[in-house]
């Protein structure tokens, strides 16, 4: 570099210092170079360039995440199986009848065959015993304090910790851009909305999710809302274009998901609908995460994996696309 | 004032333009001075105040709105159902059988009395008749061509310019001071949904209300979302509070109703529940708008009333306190 040359270069960097670190830092650290980062930032600058033809207002730039699988981990089951079974545990001193009865008593023993041996009926049990009969704001505060100090067994980690970091890279990236992130998971609506915040930046009302029936009442005069043991809604598969019209009320612009769950919420999202991007997180990493797909008993992905060629739906591949995958790595 | 006086102050401005703007311009000119409009500043003013004990995060800044009576007219009827009588009478060609039919034929014949002696089945069919059997894509463009023409007998303006000057200034003033407003009404969700955000800055996914259920599908292989003649959620009475906890998450700290439809809503804002600000219109003005309260039909207002007193929720006179009450006047 010639003299002239560094001179006109320091008076460019003065003269643009925003333009500069612009172009300097990359918002997406923890991807790889490649064609899924590259897939990402080229659908952001369409997007948000006024002159380019894919241009779409701020309004519009609504982007959906499931959670399980996609910002979180989500074996050998899910993490909010992992709170119910601790809140039997928990809860079983109160319960002496349980030590008999499954599938508590399966919870109490350990014996987790026991308990997925009852199907969808001993899930609803559980669920009911724990998930409901407190109000709001109580059941607000057991998932504040398990999440704040539960840990996996397999990792060590809280489970608040085993979110991925190229993930949380994105939901930022995005709304830098202007976009509006939300959650759209079958996961309990009132179990994420206490955490969500602080893990992801995604406020309360940005999380779309599975509930159960819910009563107001005044109890000593004071307004509570009391959770009942009844499913509402179930935030998966079909469901989620119907929970994301139902909260959101419009179509996202970017979808993303791991699994079969999420493979409405892609069709939605992208199909007759353009500009639009559709993501999937593919678990290729059996040494830093898990690996599994079409047969896995949690998170299976098969159909969402063969429409993914015919749509144009950008795979992640976690194993080759991530450098990182827990933030504390 | 002295010259020196004079350039003082022109120094002044020029060295502080958005201080001197800000002084100067009242973010409520609607309102007139008086112990309403003062209780509503000093409200906004302490929890926006870092220095205040009842300062609130702008996280928690939620205010909610109900519609029908609270931010537009709602007289003679609901505008809605103004709405669903144009589509009954729109619809009649291909339903001949409707000539003979209650409660149809009431809507044909302009009887309302007719119409309204089926009570809530009655109510039903014409829901079922007209907001149901088309895709969420389909009835938002028929809700968007009916906003956008359909005219109020009585004041012949469009019903949406019958929307309450001093609300919109307060919903801006609120939104200039970091809240975030919603509507929480007992209004249909999609059908205030497609004209909320040009009409009130409100956008979609700030809109919470009834709703019927849907049903998601490939249609030759493109995604729609159908709406069924089947009642999902009722954003009435204790529904709001359950309405808010679904969608929004927070406990608003400000809530603002003319009905006993919006006692809950009050009641959950306010009650045990500090800094808040409850507020309830009271159509007092029979000249500019409808006078009514304890023994109307519709917008009942009533126990709220009683209990605003007791709550300390600000009741806005209408005819005392707004010096204008639409947008055109």
């Amino acid at each position: 570099m010639t003299t002239r040359h560094f001179q006109f270069l320091t008076v460019l960097l003065i003269l643009s210092p925003a333009a500069s670190a612009l172009a300097q830092a990359d918002p997406l650290p923890s991807w790889n170079d490649g064609k899924t980062k590259q897939s990402i930032v080229d659908f952001v600058d369409r997007v948000t360039n006024e002159e380019s033809p894919d241009y779409v207002r701020a309004a519009e730039r609504i982007a959906t995440f499931d959670n399980d699988g996609t910002l979180w981990s989500e074996q050998p089951f899910y993490f909010q199986l992992a709170f119910a079974l601790d809140r039997v545990k928990t809860l079983a001193p109160e319960h002496p009848e349980w030590k008999e009865k499954q599938p508590f008593k399966g919870v109490l023993d350990g014996d987790l065959k026991a308990v997925m041996a009852g199907g969808k009926k001993s899930l609803i049990q559980i669920i009911a015993a724990t998930h409901a009969g407190m109000t709001t704001d109580e059941f607000e505060a057991i998932v504040t304090d398990w999440i704040s100090t539960a840990t996996h067994p397999k990792t060590g980690r809280l489970y608040k910790e085993m979110v991925f970091q190229p993930m949380l890279e994105l939901l930022a990236y995005l709304r830098v851009n202007g976009f509006k992130t939300f959650i759209v998971s079958g996961g309990g609506i009132e179990f994420m909305r206490p955490w969500t915040k602080a893990t992801y930046g995604i406020p309360p009302e940005q999380v779309v999710g599975s509930s159960i029936k819910t009563r107001y009442e005044l109890r000593d005069g004071k307004p509570v809302i009391i959770r009942l043991s009844e499913v509402d809604f179930i935030d998966d598969k079909e469901g989620k274009p119907l929970g994301i019209n139902s909260h959101i009320g419009h179509r996202p612009i970017l979808a993303a998901g791991n699994s079969d769950g999420d493979l409405q919420m892609l069709q939605y999202t992208t199909i007759s609908h353009s500009p639009s991007l559709g993501l999937i997180v593919h678990h290729t990493d059996a040494q830093r995460e898990w690996a599994y797909d079409r047969d896995s008993h949690i998170g299976q992905l098969d159909k969402a994996l063969d429409d993914a060629a015919k749509h144009g739906w950008t795979v992640v591949d976690m194993k080759r696309d991530w450098n990182m995958i827990y933030p504390d790595e």
